[in-house]
């Protein structure tokens, strides 16, 4: 089906901090299940420009310095680049091929790529948290290519129709507003609660407005930056608090949970929130979030920095909070996803910061790793 | 209705190591919802022995020394010792007067006594989650006295009728596998389910009974005393597990690490075991804890040691564990804790290594507070 | 506290159609824990002209006209008329006098009143569902006095402020809110999924409303009176449908099958909503609600009609439905009624399409009973 | 690696009423997830002698003639018999063959057959809902073949090794095992719940037996024949219950609400079971079992019998039951069911009434149909 004279321009991560672009062999469908989508756009998240287990930290708020912890120790779980891959996983894009057996999109449809595709098969996967699957194709996680090629072959229920009216750039930011999502998710966020969210990056923010979106009575945004504070109130927030640095001899913890008290007080929320959801991975917001939570409340950890920090576990348990982790996405998020973003109820557009051309592929790597404060989303146009 | 010639001689904290007998009132029923119990046996746990906030520490298990470190900081929550109060409040007793509104007890009934009544009226009482009450007046937490006197008034639905054929031994018992069973719940623990406890003192091994009667299908017992990991195997578990101390120089999470591993290969647990139930308090438990659970595994934190611990939070969010903290009781936990005695299920009365009378409260205390690993439940009997 | 020279005039039920107005004593508080409120502003639900088990009824719509049996049979439960009662169960007003053990409102306070006050002691109430509580004292519910005198006696808890905007009629409609809000919760209503509510009346635009402040995907509203879809369409529903009547000779349950299809179709539901919430109590609604509803989907049964109906069980089975009674409200229903009519998220007021003085009662009853489709809330204004 | 001289006789259901023992062609894997089983021993349960949508209705119970109405009306869902298919569903065998892919079992490897393969792709199956997946390959449902045949192909996770101790027979009895499991874990069935089933037919009784093994506080057995009450009665069930007839002229709803009246006195189960699960499908057990269930409780819906029954709506409603069907299984009944049979648990031996050689598996077909009530479940050995 595919074309002799067709090429396959691709972007890849050949080693550490060693990325060049390539030209690869368009590749094929592997069974009548498969598609493969002509990729429009490609946004990039902090973990992306990490040279290891890429995708696992696409949750990572980039308002602290975690990543470099993580970077340094390199190991997340056992996703080690042993080979070149393709990078990028959060792509848009138009469907040129469809399998046999493909029902749910046809040639032509321009399409949100879930990137992670499981194996269906293990207890995991048969009880739908198929985000748990040890053997799931994830875009960018070694040893499997990513989307920042021309085209990318994924099975077809992996792929979801964006609404007419929505862009190609909007398609692409599905994959943080599923993120979003899957964290609200997994916190049970219902409407008339009372949130909390730690960051004011793309993934804090999203899980702002999702919640707002949900019907949430109170969503807070914390940061220690307050350009990104004044976007987090400007995009959905009712209200930011800029978290204050400790004073020196103070301890780290006393001062985490001084923060929490502050976080209550001002705004006005009682015994403490209904759901705390930990964007950052910061050690000082992971214990400000098991402070500031209510009795019997939700926490979410879905930041990542460092591997093990210091942890208030008795007030955990004497609260009798739940603690949760989210990773990825399950059923249900990317139509969530598409849905919010469709029905405007989230304006992913304003994330955007800077765009660039394919062939500006490492520049845009560069400019995330840089971990500007200004720098929100970062988007790359597929190869024509 | 009481008699005035009676008296009421009390077990009496007057402050921190200072204990000694007084003659109380008789305690008067305080509206027609209340009754007056005799109490004929009660039992210690760990917490007793502690001089502050004592009921709140009823999880803790005493096969390492975490409740040195609580009891030097001596804050858990805002419960302090300012007055003397009454010990105990694992108690069975007599009913010997019931208010005009009372109908699930009778006098004479045998009864166990459920140690907290809540104020009923706060959002967390109105949902069910009345563990959580901040105005529980609860036996033996300050300002509130205990059961370790002739005579304790509870409201009656707080008392639950046991069994004719228990005794009274096993309705003051009732109370620590109530404990149990709220861990369990915590726990969502159904059957099939494999798990892992970290501890095999009293709590350890009511959770590890608990969890078999609900037909898990495998339960392991951890601990570092050899007694009590063969008193565990004779009780309820399905296997145990010394754990290793971690030799010189080694880091303290990474020997963590190595033991869950350990656990899972040594019992065959594959990916880890479906629930962690974790009853200890020790940092090094609460670790193994984090990384033998499997993949959306749930862990318990039940024991309480230090404040704060270094936590794998990475992992905990990778595997998107629920994590979830334990205390006192709800509603249920009493009915089935009967049951599971009255049934034969849980034989407690094996719990029980030394027996006092009311006269030798105290040096049933000093017994406890010696933290001998022979000395599983220490019981008192009530005064005559 | 009580001004002797205070009177408390009150519409009371004598007897079945016998109504009368009333000079009662002012009620005094029964504890430290009570409040008096002064009424403002009392709404009339259905269930109010029945001479029976009034506030049973109050999730009955009246597009149909299931009251009718029900009025014949005169059966919910033991709920039976055995002497007077003073009518009404929504409303507002504002505290007069408060116990010396009440925190969360003071004298002046302006609030919404929950109208059934549970026992606090049974398994139901300990377990947060106090809803099922049989010993709940629910306003003319018999032989329980209700609200439409001038001052009103209730636990504290049960009173719940409302904002400084809001107005008392509002404040009175908060009560048909936490019941559509009770309906959603029953349902577990969360954002992203397809709801079909059958019925139109108060309850049925309300739930419509409750489901798009969470953030429903999709709400569709089903009646067979064309102002009543009109409204609903105006005020929430994504969409309305007019239920076709069955031909003569068709067997009434194909034709609610037709109907569910017809449903399907028209509003591209798939394999069926997620959700169905049937607030009718009829016997075709209740049929089309299950046929209709999606393999795996929840339907909740709100209205209430016959005490028996044609039921497609097989189907229930087969689709594993998870079907589920909603009655009442339970904690944190006010609230949540309060935060949607308080943040504009529901337009209660316009619903409100007759008023009435104090004096005129009875005619706002004889309005209510006349089924008269373009009446959906009366409201009768407090005695001065 | 079929060997070209084996043969695959197979027994085949042509047409209604038509059945014929053929030699078919050996199956070939499909796939490399495929192993081939050589089948050893199949149990037949009631659905299995109906000539429509065979196992749609293994969850029925004999004791009543319900199977009669559907056998007339011939409908259960979309599933009609337009061409020969072998029956045969619940079996056990030994792997002879597997794909490259296969990991969970070898060749030798003695199994127990989960009878239906769901697409793995749909919305059900990503949810973890794979029993509700339309495209699943359910064995003996039109147009799929069953397991009465030599050999039988099939996607290895949906084989499950058996215990070295476990013979064939009760390989396949895991079947009707794992469709108790799943009807336990519909219901949410955990430990210290009182239960009342309908139906002491194999599914009835074998439902009695999981929810004693999950630590269930008392379960009770309903029946209308005594040698039926008898064997649940020795098999699992605490107590038994002999649904009496209604009298002539007596209303049947009103006689079912008498049985369930009866049921709660004789059995001391206060205001109602927890948990009903109705394994008859008779109209009569689906009214008493709505009756019979406490405020709140859960009734699960098992038996299939009428497609449409007189139903207590109201009580539901005002009961705030939950009501839930079950069908088939989930991830992790098979290995449940497994242990349980394994453990000693459940002894499936005891079940088994009558034993047929492969080449008497028309007359095994003729007994099941008599439903005579001294048959309760029919095995027939595979072919050599």
């Amino acid at each position: 089906m595919t074309d002799q004279n067709d090429n396959n321009p691709s972007f890849v991560l050949r080693a550490v901090k060693d990325v060049a672009f390539e030209d690869r062999p368009v590749p094929a469908l592997r069974d009548g299940h498969d598609v493969r989508v002509h990729v429009a756009q490609t946004g990039i998240c902090g973990s992306d420009v990490s040279s290891k287990a890429p995708s696992m930290k696409c949750t990572l708020d980039k308002t602290e310095l975690a990543q470099v912890h993580y970077w340094q120790k390199g190991r997340i779980g056992d996703f080690i680049l042993n080979s070149p891959i393709v990078l990028g996983h959060e792509s848009s894009g138009t469907v040129v091929e469809i399998g046999d057996a493909v029902r749910n999109v046809k040639v032509g449809d321009r399409v949100a790529i879930e990137p992670g595709v499981p194996c269906r098969r293990c207890n995991h996967c048969r009880e739908g948290a198929y985000n748990l699957c040890p053997d799931t194709i994830f875009a960018a996680t070694p040893p499997w290519d990513g989307t920042l090629s021309k085209y990318y072959v994924v099975a077809s229920d992996y792929t979801y129709p964006i609404a007419e009216h929505m862009t190609m750039e909007e398609g692409a930011l599905v994959e943080p507003v599923a993120v979003a999502v899957q964290i609200t998710k997994v916190a049970d966020l219902r409407a008339n609660l009372t949130v909390v969210v730690f960051g004011c990056g793309p993934i804090g923010v999203l899980c702002q407005a999702v919640a707002k979106a949900y019907g949430a009575a109170k969503v807070i945004g914390i940061d220690v930056v307050q350009s990104r504070l004044d976007f987090a109130k400007s995009f959905a927030a009712d209200g930011v608090f800029m978290a204050p640095k400790p004073k020196p001899g103070v301890d780290p913890v006393e001062h985490s949970e001084k923060v929490a008290a502050l976080i209550k007080k001002e705004f006005n929320l009682g015994e403490g929130p209904d759901v705390v959801l930990e964007c950052t991975g910061a050690e000082a917001c992971i214990q400000a979030g098991v402070f500031v939570a209510k009795k019997g409340g939700t926490y979410v950890q879905a930041g990542m920095g460092k591997e093990n920090v210091v942890f208030p576990i008795t007030t955990a348990c004497i609260r009798a909070l739940h603690i949760k982790g989210s990773i990825r996405y399950t059923t249900g998020c990317y139509p969530a996803a598409v849905d919010l973003v469709a029905s405007g109820k989230i304006d992913v557009k304003r994330l955007i910061t800077n765009r660039f051309k394919f062939e500006q592929a490492e520049e845009a790597f560069e400019l995330v790793k840089a971990s500007r404060p200004d720098v929100l989303k970062v988007i790359i146009e597929g190869a024509v």
